[in-house]
């Protein structure tokens, strides 16, 4: 497997579902740098389960032991490591799936990967877990990208068919970011939440799921970084997103509805501000161009699939007996897990842009 | 800049649209694989523009010089190096641009990042040519998946508005992916094909271009193959993907269009074929699932936006005269890359699929 | 700071002399290998301070907690963490300093390099204590060479101007390397062991420190493993072995001796055993050419340089003042690194050969 | 294999010794440097054989093609590729090796890691030849590190049991590195230096070789650069020197001397200068402690053992005939590589310190 990433800070993150604990070492980060592990707590808490009926029922209070690489409340150069030790496990829920993969799951990939070796319980490192670390990571370089000017914010776009009002692309403010932070279901216009959590509900009671949409922005970012041909912002944005369970597309600007575009139409115009600076009247190209920042908000967006785990009977196969089955899953499960992931896809923004700028 | 990647097989690509060559050096991979160069050749034309009216009419025969790495026909080891020699430039149409970004395309973030420093010739190292030694190691690695029983095709998903038939994700076969690799415009429904080209023309006509959809296939890759959290196929797939220029979009599978799913509807189910193998009954995880290849055929699609370059007046700014100013693009474009763009989704596409065989 | 190596085998180390924790992230391991870990604690215990006089009095049991990539003591796929919680750290000991760089340590340039910000506690990052880690992952990557046929031990070439008998490098054998694996004080001629003791205790004596290098042996390695021109054994020996804290110098086969040869003395010639394996007659390339294994041991020695620490009053500056001063070191340092460093050098090596293997 | 080295500053090498080219891409120069291709041939000419008796007779003028990454001169943020053909090939000599290993070269090991198909021409990617394109990269970054105000000169400390004169390392400057620039064999004694070619000549009159020490001084380099525990400067200086082929040992400051000496002999006293930098009034530590710079000069030393190729008869292995074979080699080559390989070192040096400043 390949837990790591990044060029200046290097991210790697250790643990399976069920291990003993889980967690994350930053190497790279600039000495000196203070950091508030109370704002770390708050911004671990909107990823928690458990927060009302929308979300898996389980208890996890993934508040970080600091291991290392902190003195008097600043990094001091050495990596910070950073741990979560995993409770309430409960093994016996997952017995059954040992031999049956779960549909949609990483569980057959995984068997043939490890010839049968890997740790099944909870989806081991493939678990959605796994990203409790990565918002760690985030929620230090969030905390360094602020001392920047830099803000991240992200917002529920679609839920199944209902669809939230985008950001205005050329608009997003530091205002209407905070707002979305500050709420327990973030979306832009209220009412579509109101309808999304209505679907969760539906797909709740018929012991299914839905997926749904994440749209993000940064704003603050300078222009002129990135890496392109393969290191660009795009590409690296890229790289980790797709890290994310359930991510299954990603698109940055206008995305995949540009190419239904003319290019007349798509093309951003250039024009100095009132202040100076170079902008584009229209932000199609989503804050990158050829890989590089432009200065105008990023902006992308990420489709997560239906959470695989669902409650109804569903075919599957037996390894050992060589025949097909069916299976039904136990266990607690989000119905959705769009809801959680907003504040991972904040995270996974936050550690490659400041990637950059060291 | 960043023009590498790969981790067995390491790939780095130099040059510039105007430089005196561009190429790629290949390190990795494994010695005593015969590589027939007609074959490199035969797959360079397919990206060749001057084909017919719907390309830019500049020549440029892709043909490589092969300066190192292959001894007898055959990978000796070391690293192979090919070069193609830059022809036609006419460096002349674009002296406007020196002081004048265009818009949609990297010259003012590359200004900003080299400090006016920047090869603006043609683009410089964020031209579209520089996907010609991308593809200069697609083929090759092209040549080795095929000896492994592995096959990758891409068709022209949408151009516009204009939708082609999409893979029927479980039965993608060899034939047909043989069909598509011999067309001059390749889809899957020649009706549509037409439809394309005449949205093609009509955007020529008005000196404007029209973007498109990618989609491909690999079919034959093993399952156990990805190395999540974060060099999952996925994970690596969009992190070549997204170096290709005008790409914006990436979308595995169901990819968006599984967020309005249910669960229930979207789960894949296994069974066990009648040769014995694991299977999925549809195919809405494109293959991957948790970063890790299934065994099933890998599908994905790629959104390009439309060509940056027009010929209709545009706003933009001048860098000396730091006012707004009215930017007319001369030179010969592509009315739409996506005809082009084919063959480097496959070549992205192969690279990343023989690392991780490596 | 850059606390990771490795390719296949990605290694992370984490922790300061005085943090919460040190310990070590492996990523990279194959799934299903059974690791004893009562094996890595005795190896732990080699380097283990407070065996005998002549090494530092503190008393760190460096057992680690297995804190994930394990399930029922075999490897899962997942990363390997293992953490070693930190004890009886006194850092009053160390107050002094926080002004005053103590000689020949990395105070001085690790204030530069961090602003001031650095742990100085017990040299934080850079001491000799962020070795434990490096022998934590080594040991369980011993387990898996010894699987594989491979061994690897190190003995005390020299202390001071005292000379231990060398290997002789077409003769070394397991029975040898099991000896010296099991002895307190790891020589291979007793009497001078005995005369480096007298050397180590007289230094001591005089609150001053020696130095001495160490030799290693690996055996069973295959030939056809190293990745020239730059990730060839010998590069990637040396990128880890430069790591160990006190290293200077590094020779492979007859190093530096072998630059007072002719060829005509130093080639060794090959020919076929009697079992039909090609061999050399001579091994004055320590089992590497052209930075690839041939089959032979691999020889390397390491030379440390005494222990900066030393009772004596020293020159040194303060940063505030502004001033030379005078510096007196307290707290209980080994006068000697060398011994403890010897399963040091064999983690090292350890690490290295088993990342060509995966 | 892999032929890449650097982290801000990507180098890449290709190329085989009698392949159509060999070549380096240097990737993440910055734009805007100025770059004086005429001093790069005259660096290249230091390493040119032909140049007098003592040397290789082939005639190799290895001024490089630039292709791509310079506009007007100037770096453009393109990778950098230059190219040198390759002429005088003489093929011929080479074909008795293709079954019988040269004793001591890279052949054995090449094989079997090959399975028999590497290019055994001239030793192939293994050549003495790949450093031409080492030093065509450092040649380009010795002017960036001029501009920046450091300076890097080495000389022959040792050839056989001749010894020149070392660096006094605290008063290594500017003229007296210029002034061995300048030298067709660099030597700090000339009469050392005369004694040495006594010792090469009489070593190829017996067709026999002889090895040596090359000894390195950078001076400018700031305090405070530097990424331990294993991107240190003495890491990656030892990755990059390993690379260089026949060298065998590396030590830096007082280096394999250090482990005779007591720690209060050895260790550094930090003062104030007069003009209040902080500086050591000794300078065993070779200007790096704990793997970071001090500011004080690097100094360095590298074995090179004696040239492999040699005209004496010598006893090998018949692959294909599974028997001990005599083997006499044709040829023309150096009878001691020390005197070609002192830009070699220079270049080496130069690559990594400059990537550190990037």
């Amino acid at each position: 497997m390949s837990f790591e990433f990044g060029r200046h800070l290097h991210i790697t993150i250790f643990g399976q579902s069920h291990a003993k604990a889980i967690g994350v070492v930053m190497d790279g980060l600039p000495a000196g740098e203070m950091i508030d592990f109370s704002a770390v707590e708050s911004f671990m808490s909107r990823r928690a389960p458990g927060k009302n009926v929308l979300t898996t029922e389980r208890n996890e209070p993934d508040f970080p032991v600091i291991l290392s690489g902190i003195c008097n409340d600043r990094t001091c150069g050495a990596p910070v490591c950073m741990m979560i030790e995993n409770q309430d496990p409960r093994p016996k829920d997952y017995v059954a799936i040992q031999d049956i993969p779960r549909p949609m799951h990483a569980d057959y990939p995984a068997y043939i990967k490890s010839g049968g070796y890997n740790d099944i319980r909870g989806g081991g490192p493939y678990s959605g877990r796994m990203t409790a670390p990565l918002c760690l990571a985030g929620a230090v370089c969030l905390q360094l990208l602020a001392n920047r000017g830099i803000k991240i914010a992200a917002h529920i776009a679609s839920v199944a068919d209902v669809q939230d009002q985008l950001f205005d692309p050329v608009a997003v403010d530091a205002s209407q970011m905070d707002s979305l932070l500050s709420r327990n279901f973030p979306v832009l216009n209220e009412k579509a939440g109101e309808e999304m959590r209505e679907r969760i509900q539906a797909a709740k009671l018929d012991q299914d799921s839905v997926g749904g949409v994440i749209e993000a922005a940064a704003i603050g970012f300078p222009a002129g970084y990135g890496d392109p041909m393969f290191d660009g912002l795009e590409n690296r944005l890229a790289q980790v997103l797709f890290g994310i369970p359930a991510v299954k597309g990603l698109e940055f600007g206008a995305g995949f509805s540009s190419t239904k575009m003319r290019g007349s139409e798509h093309n951003d115009p250039f024009y100095f501000s009132e202040t100076g600076e170079i902008r584009t009247r229209t932000n199609h190209h989503g804050g990158i161009l050829g890989g590089i920042s432009t200065g105008m908000p990023i902006i992308l967006r990420v489709a997560f699939k239906p959470t695989p785990s669902i409650g109804k009977e569903q075919d599957s196969v037996s390894f050992s007996r060589k025949e097909n089955v069916k299976l039904t899953i136990q266990g607690r499960h989000d119905p959705c897990v769009v809801l959680r992931a907003v504040p991972v896809v904040e995270a996974a923004i936050a550690v490659v842009l400041l990637d950059y700028l060291l």
